[in-house]
């Protein structure tokens, strides 16, 4: 495998990092890989860096690690690139927020129905799909063989836009499709026993099928439900798998809606902090509030200051914070494993519509499903059942709507266009708003402003 | 021609049911066609038998009349049934947008985007939907080789439901199209060297093609727009062809509205009545503002008295409201001399999407375009150019979901639809406000309590 090179860009992220790290110092038949830690971030990056050796040795692993801030020397020859970049970073994201609400758009303007999570900026991070090409394209100048594997958001549109522009061989990965494992151990079954897929788009996934021992287990839910969804109480504002606002979605489009997509159901569930609590649980009212959203944004802060205080702590703290006999859960490393070593894996991944897997979606755009990879690439099962016409209906094709409008806008940098996105915003009273948040974001974020300027 | 029935269903709308006559009168090959009145308001049924009777005579036609009041009968033995009726009449439409104003819904919940038309209820006048079905299960008993000619609202609805659910050869008509017209009049073009086509659906059409003398006339329209467009004063409230909100849309579509679609813009033109004065124009602010409402309404009213005064005048006055030498406008005459004595003629009727026509939307969805209609039946016209891709993706494409919607909601009696389409209304501010509209029609609406009653 000596031959194998990954890179990793926006490497700095250490939890994510490390994690690949972990994957790869598992899996026997990757020995050997070489690692290119990329991230504009000198001090993040060396601090990964140093954690990723420690951790590799402690493990007894013999990869072998480069760090660049460069992303052409980081590309060149890789076989595989990890995009997990942000940019901007999250102090962006809240920026565009303050923003969005200082103009009435409560959670800002890229909160979206069907896409509430907080982070997963379709409109104003005009930079993060900007970054998005430019790896692709930068792939396809020096490594045009290689596999992109775009693991940060916005997923969605961000893979459809690549695949559209650049052609090169791209993939998103997520991992909220493990919610079904949180579903099954809360109806206390048997992973083993239980078949399901999902599908749908990225954070707009559902649970299309769950047999127990061959046998339709939704009465199972049901029964939970009947008899045990009073008790739920969310652990942390993420847990929201089972809670109020998933039942209410399983209630009316007759499938679980699975990890993330519990978040962006319509404004049902988000209209203020308050509905929020009712649908997500006290005392959080979910990821997307005020107080939920605080929670998250301390813990990414306490999540910088571990990762400093790993770097200077001992191995056993490391081995102890990422324990050394589970994969992490991330698809990445199983995908290259699959991919080089012909180890055929079963994965949930993004890919094109190609085979019309959901109906009235045109063939570029992607979706997520479960598949096969081995070294002929990625093969997508066949759903079965498929999915509901009413969820394709009310859920999959207006979010597709808006994922189109979002590329419309970004790609024609066309600022109309995105005006008339938000007069169909449900928070819009008047066409002087669109107009103030758009100048607004125009005067105080130069990126944006970069993007969309006039010629 | 003596074997030939028309049914009217619906026809005590005199000025309707009188052009449809004074176009039979006008067109030779179809003389002695026997033409069904039929209604339920036994009154205007009469006055309509007696205007009709008296017209034709003065034309000198052999028309023959029959009038009933029994659907079945007016059915039986036609070869073509022409449906106008208006279940619940305009008073059950004012019903319903006041219960959608107590609860805080602007113009009511059928107004909704791209679908402002103020008596065009997609999703409270189930019982106009019912009727449609009626219809056309009745033709499918009587007369299964009828044509059926859908001319009351809601088209895009009803044609698409009956269609997919009876099969019966059901077209759309509807004059919105000659808007065109307007526009080459106002342009002082010779209309004979003006090349046009409009596609979308109906209230939903754009001028896709507009040549002169084979060149590009949008240029044409650009200059009006910036030498006269700022002298436009509307006559009336439909008087909107050329309205700032037909500009608008063009300007961000790259075509023209056509006819009512100029009214079904987003609610960048529909906030409120003073956003709508500015776009359609002082004193009414358009056909759907308060103002504008009540100026058709008015209109409505002095129609009745005008019947029931034409019913007891002289043949002069008959033939001054209804002057013999020109052609009506409506489609339905042509359409059926076409059909009947294969006058190849060319049309803008509402057919299914079966060619694919318009792009992403399913086969049995109906859309307005230009066709020939021959004894062969109906032939659509290649779009060329095809429809822009922003009208499909930001106008036709939601427009489709908002009419699936709509359907799905009625078809499965399932409020639970209803309400969730309800949710993503702008308008809608917390979900006791769906719940409150939705029971108030419930409780003051028995045609809409008897379709949507639990079983």
């Amino acid at each position: 495998m000596a031959n194998i090179k990954i890179s990793i860009i926006g490497a700095g992220s250490a939890i994510f990092s490390l994690r690949l790290v972990g994957d790869l110092c598992r899996t026997e038949e990757l020995s050997g890989v070489v690692v290119s830690l990329m991230d504009i971030d000198k001090e993040r990056l060396d601090a990964v860096h140093i954690l990723a050796e420690r951790y590799a040795k402690a493990l007894g692993s013999n990869l072998k690690f480069e760090k660049t801030m460069d992303l052409n020397t980081s590309i060149d020859g890789a076989a595989f690139v990890v995009n997990s970049a942000l940019v901007g970073g999250h102090g962006y994201l809240e920026k565009t927020r303050k923003i969005g609400e200082d103009n009435g758009y409560y959670r800002g303007i890229d909160t979206q129905e069907f896409n509430m999570v907080s982070d997963y900026h379709t409109l104003t991070n005009t930079g993060q799909l900007d970054f998005f090409l430019k790896v692709a394209d930068t792939i396809k100048k020096l490594s045009p063989d290689a596999w992109l594997l775009q693991a940060a958001n916005p997923v969605f549109e961000g893979t459809t836009l690549v695949y559209r522009e650049t052609g090169v061989k791209i993939l998103g990965f997520c991992h909220g499709f493990h919610g079904v494992e949180e579903v099954i151990r809360e109806l206390e079954l048997d992973i083993n026993s239980v078949d399901w897929q999902v599908a749908g788009f990225n954070h707009n996934i559902w649970l299309t099928r769950f047999l127990h021992k061959g046998k339709d287990a939704y009465p199972l839910l049901d029964k939970w439900i009947l008899e045990k969804s009073k008790n739920w109480k969310p652990e942390n504002p993420f847990n929201d798998q089972l809670s109020p606002s998933s039942i209410d979605m399983y209630k009316f489009y007759g499938m679980l809606p699975i990890g993330d997509s519990v978040r962006n159901g319509s404004w049902k569930y988000h209209f203020n902090d308050d509905v929020k609590k009712k649908w997500f649980g006290e005392p959080w009212g979910g990821a997307d509030s005020k107080t939920g959203w605080a929670w998250y944004q301390n813990m990414l802060k306490e999540t910088t200051e571990e990762t400093e205080k790993l770097s200077k702590s001992m191995d056993a703290d490391l081995l102890k914070r990422f324990p050394p006999d589970k994969m992490s859960g991330e698809q990445h490393i199983s995908f290259i494993n699959a991919i080089i070593n012909n180890r055929k894996t079963r994965l949930i991944l993004n890919i094109p519509n190609r085979d019309g897997i959901v109906p009235y979606i045109p063939d570029d755009v992607f979706i997520e499903v479960p598949l096969t990879v081995d070294a002929d690439g990625v093969h997508p099962e066949k759903l079965e059942p498929e999915i509901p016409e009413r969820i394709v209906s009310m859920y999959l094709l207006p979010r597709w709507l808006r994922m189109e409008w979002a590329l419309a806008a970004f790609r024609n940098r066309d600022l109309e266009i995105f005006k008339e996105f938000l007069i169909r915003d449900p928070r819009t009273k008047s066409y002087e708003q669109v107009e103030s948040v758009i100048n607004q974001l125009m005067e105080e974020l130069p990126e944006f402003r970069a993007h969309y300027k006039k010629n």
